[in-house]
């Protein structure tokens, strides 16, 4: 198998990620402004969508299992820091 | 690039659309059953899951353009029958 579609593979699971970690960052954004609505669902469906395709990835072993996990531990570390600041504004407004 | 993988990519999306069919035709039962739950959101999420996988073999050459809208093609029409029977099952609920 060539190596250039396993680089091409994480390149583009990588690019992936990054668009997940830039809506994160747009959330962070919107939590500090009462204003903005906190979109949960899209971000859960953008780490939804990503999950199936690192999972297709990694049975094809165009990924490996650790580099599948590296990707997706990063963005949910960066959800569970996004939740707690989400709870608190909640706790705020009540 | 081998063809190999290419073969064992659209093998391996061909089975994941096997699932979403399956559980189309176990929605499909449940319809006929008014006891038994729909549960719509289930299937949307299993699509959108298979689309952004074969969106990602499609961007690596793994699997033709047509391949993927073969295979998402097909769901969608047994959906689409899907969601017809399941308005008629609401009218004749209501």
């Amino acid at each position: 198998m060539s190596s250039d579609i396993h680089k091409e593979a994480y390149a583009l699971l990588l690019a992936d990620a990054n668009k997940v970690l830039q809506l994160i960052e747009v959330q962070k954004i919107n939590l500090t402004m009462p204003q903005c609505p906190v979109y949960e669902e899209v971000l859960d469906t953008q780490m939804y969508g990503l999950s199936k395709v690192i999972d297709f990835a990694k049975r094809l072993q165009l990924i490996s299992h650790d580099q599948g996990k590296e990707i997706m531990a990063k963005l949910e570390n960066e959800l569970l820091y996004l939740h707690e600041i989400y709870d608190r504004r909640k706790v705020d407004d009540e």
